[in-house]
């Protein structure tokens, strides 16, 4: 099966950021065959015509929960909201199938903006995986492991022994690659954190965690050890090429340096990090040595929207008002990071990320029809601060058409009326916590 | 003329914050004269059926250059860009055709995203009166006043003339209130401003201009005078309930004492602000000294979308981050802000900015089928993090249904044709400024 997508304005988003003004792609089975300017092709099967789009590699989402949809805009400004009434209402009501609806849910809310492959850390991640499987979303996905009674597991033991499992099962899928995800640095103590990374080293897969996201995080750590989360990552041998930490939004320059030299990458969540008044990771700082670091959407419930396209352009914004530079974070290297830098921070970049010969065929084309992507003087420009994730119109995963002008092929409101019947019980749960709190 | 919508959830935005989950509002011709529970209506003409959606008043837009849409996504990320770029080219290509078609682009993307009255200073007055008259967007437009040759006049005074003029013309129209609009702070003198502010005066209307936004300007007024903006306006009298200050960024507590005192109000820019690395305004500070604010996108140069959606989610990540607190600015106050605050800070809000009986029928009506906004658990929220300018769905101004199931009475996609058409000349002289830079 071979597909050619002609006529957009092809941005590559390779090391050389090569742009086709008319390009063409063609895709032969599941692997990007030819990139570049128009010419003939033999044995076309599909013929996509982008004329008045942009075309370019699916997003990477380096940071979610998909499970986490039902909790969206329900007490968004709650101090202390994730100990005071996420974890009580998560514990009580979610189970096997409201987990594998919200993350059906969340995958086609992704495809449908741009969103190609997702790391996930959350429960019941054999449903997890199967509903991402059923949406064809590419994903890494890590069963999470914490120190408390969950409403999937009473101890960390047997999360351990879950997450592992979990692995063994997955490990040969076609867009499913299993991971490890110790919930955070202060949540799990060192045993538990040095089981996780065995697990990590004995699959050579990955191991992501909350690190350097919260006031308490580290306050805690600087009065237990005299230390950062981040070298007491170090000191307990977890600070190492398998390891993506999630937020790091307080780190110092010695936490960047040793971050750099353990070959540690970082997903970066602007929309969840600042809703919650966190504050803005200095990922300037980060990138300057050098450091992987690619977007997370975060959960439903702390960033609301489940695209980049929000991220992008928050990103813009606060890095620039961070460090008083207009210049800073050109639009060209924002879409970098929601596409190859992803992809590195995910250890992906041999596969995905970018449009390349050999490269696998997860493409998205961005209709350029909406009035805030007018004049094109700059297509990157127009993607971080004038488009939405109304404006994806077409999305390649793994070779496969899953969205078809703006549709995905599993509807995405059929699973919204599934889930909905599903979620009856968690509404009056959600209340009965609230009013208590 | 007697329309009902029925079946929406209602946000009135009045003082009390009223809701009906399943609302009716009856407009008469251009007036409110029903919001509430379902009943018996005499003499409907017509029915809008808005069931699962919020009808919620039309957004107020304190700040913009509806002019500006052919800058767009040019040389975002150029340092002192406003000196270095904007302004020679806007004296080189700007002229009457190209203000009256970029503002008509403009007026119809901002309805199309709900905003229903959006105040604008910029050139060629009476073409962008009519360019907004013709799109049926509510307006408040001010002559730009600045001591520098400028696309339209060689002088100060000679500005001053246009805009009386302006303001002469305009005063008994039924969408346009004309106000009057001294550049900024920094450049003009306070000569020029006295008179600017003896017009607004003498004709009981606005004047706003752009204060305490730039770096050089703070350092120009603290070199020059040992003050702040504020306090210069202050000492040339210029600082009383006719002025609507544009940006604020760079304000002290002395500042806010002052212009509560004064009874000035702000338009807050939050996109933009970041946008150019300059900070983040302590609103949280300025509304607890009890000044007005409103949002304003600015020109689309500066923040690239037209729409108050982008402006609401970022300021509350904004204010969140720089006060360090989650639970700073819950989503109701910031649709306030974006609704009946804009038009406070504007002294309109005796006939906009809720919905309230007697009230003029700005309406919008927002679809909640994005999948961002579901669970739709709060409609506040929704709106703030989830909802988008696509989920527009109808908008009525003064009465008058200008959007009709996302579509605009005249056509977007036949303007930007013409002002693209127009364009030509401004993107050869765009990249010639930018290759000499």
């Amino acid at each position: 099966m071979r597909t050619l997508i002609e006529n957009g304005w092809v941005l590559t988003m390779d090391e050389a950021l090569h742009e086709y003004q008319r390009g063409h792609i063609v895709i032969e089975d599941d692997v990007i065959v030819y990139v570049g300017a128009p010419k003939e092709h033999e044995r076309i099967d599909v013929r996509i015509d982008a004329k008045g789009t942009l075309v370019m590699p699916g997003m990477v989402n380096t940071h979610a929960h998909m499970g986490m949809v039902p909790f969206r805009s329900l007490a968004d400004d709650v101090p202390d909201r994730l100990r005071r009434f996420l974890f009580p209402l998560e514990q009580e009501c979610m189970n096997e199938s409201l987990a594998y609806l919200a993350t059906k849910y969340a995958a086609l809310e992704m495809l449908q903006s741009g969103i190609t492959t997702c790391t996930d850390m959350y429960f019941f991640m054999d449903q997890i995986a199967l509903a991402c499987e059923e949406c064809g979303i590419r994903a890494l996905l890590g069963e999470t492991i914490i120190q408390q009674e969950t409403c999937e597991t009473k101890t960390a033991q047997e999360a351990l022994a879950l997450g592992e499992h979990f692995i063994e099962t997955w490990k040969q899928s076609r867009l499913i690659t299993p991971i490890i995800a110790p919930h955070a640095t202060n949540t799990n103590d060192a045993a538990i954190f040095n089981a996780a990374m065995e697990i990590a080293v004995r699959h050579d897969t990955m191991l992501t965690t909350h690190a350097a996201e919260m006031d308490y995080e580290m306050t805690y750590f600087q009065d237990t050890y005299h230390m950062t989360p981040i070298e007491w990552l170090d000191q307990i041998h977890c600070l190492n090429e398998h390891i993506l930490l999630a937020h790091c939004i307080h780190v110092s320059e010695d936490d960047c340096s040793l971050m750099k030299r353990r070959n540690v990458s970082v997903a970066h969540c602007p929309v969840s990090n600042m809703k919650a008044g966190k504050g803005i990771a200095p990922i300037r700082d980060m990138e300057r040595y050098g450091i992987p670091v690619g977007f997370g959407t975060d959960g439903a419930s702390s960033g609301n929207t489940l695209d980049l396209f929000a991220s992008m352009h928050i990103f813009a914004l606060a890095q620039k008002t961070k460090y008083h530079d207009r210049a800073l974070y050109p639009a060209k290297q924002i879409v970098h990071l929601a596409t190859l830098g992803g992809a590195k921070a995910l250890r992906l970049d041999h596969a995905i990320g970018s449009l390349e010969i050999g490269k696998k065929a997860d493409i998205i084309v961005i209709d350029c029809e909406s009035p805030s992507m007018f004049p094109l003087h700059d297509p990157y420009s127009a993607l971080v601060y004038g488009a939405s994730a109304h404006d994806v119109r077409d999305v390649f995963v793994d070779g496969v058409h899953v969205v078809n002008n703006r549709m995905s092929r599993t509807r995405l409101c059929d699973v919204r009326d599934e889930l909905e019947a599903e979620m009856q019980g968690f509404y009056a749960a959600a209340q009965r916590i609230l009013d208590q709190m």
